[in-house]
């Protein structure tokens, strides 16, 4: 059945509602109208929502698999996530869990640029390293200075803070002139990711500076700059890196694996940064290792996207990250080494070298 | 102190740890970094979130007020709720309670462009009365027939339904031309409301169809579409009327009255679609009318954004709505005027003569 595919959700409810309840979600996530009132066979046929398996996964919760129509779709991101989750967000019960998406659909959309491979360069065999210029606050000679630091201890890649934003403190265009030049100088190896913001136009226009600035790779919060903008930007920039940050995704119940993983790669993100476990935030051991998976295995001829666990790591668990993760990954280290200050360098030659040693 | 703006979390603790966690959400939503590792006294001044007030709402939940930098929004919309809530959306224990702005924070954003009172017209003493075209699936001259009989009934607005978007069966020019004609020709006062999705060029694109075809408001999903870009289609389209669509809002993180009260109408937003309590969503009366009046009550000089309860409304509840919204309100009833199929218009002319009569 090439017109229609298959999303998973996860729904709360008493065994003796959950029929109802798919049924009603069925609906909701497709014609959203009483289907009596449906007048066309057609529409009933091919656009109503049709629960396909309904699993009861104990304790009350319930995964439920719905059909839903490929053409409802529009094959746009925005439209995408609209018809699996759109209203359904809403409900208290229920959470998106995932979606099987069939060529048809995986053809209409862009997926990573230069992707996992394209960042790994000639470091295929060695996990890649980074970490993120804060504070939010620090004018840009005062970020470049941190940014010098860091590059010294031979990171890959140095990102800015989701924080770092166009303020007037440290406007976007100053900013990433001065910390691409730290950087540069400090250690050519090193790329420098600034964080791109605002409306569609706007985060263009960041782009231009940030080309113009020799760096070939920017940061977007897909959640907030909207998915349908990380699609438009990914299309206009093939050979563009596009990290994805996870900000404000954890607001509507869509599992991380989905979200992060598949979803964010299927619009175009090159890397996808996301809470380790373990760290600051509560994902699993099991949902980092199945949003990992997600990110760079083999699905539809797609690039694979650079899983980034990040969050609150330290050098101390670096064997440990890979030993979970394998080598096909970034791992990325903030605070820990601002923390550091004044041996910010070498605590971060440290993170460096100890990656590049682990296996050897 | 001006440069800080306050903003209200709800968070799950142990009361012994509740400082400590106040204080952590105080460094994630700001620096996001150790704060012992920060030279620069003045980010600690004025740059560090600051935990204001920690209140015990009893059962585990504390609210806690945290004043964070207006810097650092960047006076943006991304931006501001990504300083909302970017990282601690990510937080099982965390749920984004109400924020306040200072005058030069509003005075920053456009909020609506007609408003409420722009959309009332010379309707001001009544409510107004709305309806959705429905079912997706349909061609543009299937919903065309519907959209006719719907304005028969003499609606103020029919909306498209948020799962209108370009698709291949419907495309979105065909669509609007076809159901604007329609609702013209079947009653002149009736205005038509077409849903615009995808990037922000896209939705430009649509808006200028829109306009072509006469029309004056349009309908966006704000957490889809990505609110920076809500807020440049406002500044763009200072006398188009905007209407707000839930969709992927969820919702228990941010709370309701706040996201598609308040930011929705600061970014821009002329009326704000919510599902009403008692339909098929949870929203309690107390949410909801929280919502309303933060979307209509005075605020700091930004014009009023129309209240539209929806989602599973009937025209036996027309009374009881009035008497709880008032009428400065919009009244949506979709579904059970489309399941009347052949008597839709004498339902609809039902529904719009109960609205008029109230009161009177």
């Amino acid at each position: 059945m090439t017109d229609r595919f298959a999303v998973t959700y996860h729904i709360r409810s008493d065994a003796s509602q959950i029929e109802a309840r798919a049924q009603s979600i069925a609906v909701e996530q497709s014609v959203e109208m009483p289907i009596d009132a449906i007048e066309h066979q057609d529409i009933l046929d091919h656009t109503v929502g049709k629960v396909a398996d309904i699993t009861d996964l104990g304790d009350g919760l319930f995964q439920v698999r719905i059909d839903l129509s490929l053409a409802s779709t529009g094959l746009e991101a925005g439209q995408l996530i609209n018809m699996l989750f759109g209203n359904s967000s809403i409900y208290d019960d229920v959470a998106l869990a995932d979606a099987d998406f069939p060529d048809a659909l995986m053809a209409a959309f862009p997926g990573p640029g230069p992707g996992m491979v394209g960042l790994q360069g000639n470091n295929l065999r060695r996990a890649l390293t980074g970490s993120a210029l804060k504070p939010q606050g620090l004018p840009p000679q005062g970020l470049a200075k941190i940014a010098a630091k860091l590059a010294a201890g031979e990171l890959d890649f140095i990102k800015d803070d989701h924080g770092l934003a166009d303020q007037a403190y440290a406007p976007f265009a100053a900013r990433v002139k001065a910390c691409a030049k730290a950087v540069r100088e400090a250690n050519p190896a090193t790329r420098y990711i600034p964080s791109v913001t605002g409306n569609l136009d706007v985060m263009r226009s960041q782009i231009k500076i940030a080309r113009d600035n020799g760096l070939d790779a920017v940061m977007i919060a897909p959640m907030i700059a909207g998915l349908p903008n990380l699609e438009a930007l990914r299309r206009e920039n093939p050979d563009l890196a596009l990290f994805a940050h996870p900000a404000l995704a954890g607001s509507a119940r869509i599992a991380p694996p989905l979200l992060l993983g598949k979803l964010f790669r299927l619009f175009g993100a090159d890397a996808t940064i996301f809470p380790n476990h373990g760290g600051r935030f509560g994902y699993s051991p099991h949902t980092c290792g199945q949003l990992a998976d997600a990110a760079r295995q083999d699905w539809s001829g797609l690039a694979p996207c650079l899983p980034v666990p990040a969050g609150g790591m330290t050098t101390e668990r670096v064997d440990e990250m890979l030993d979970f993760y394998g080598t096909q990954v970034m791992l990325l280290i903030g605070g820990a080494l601002l923390a550091a200050k004044d041996t910010m360098t070498q605590e971060t030659l440290a993170f460096t070298r100890k990656v590049h040693a682990y296996g050897r």
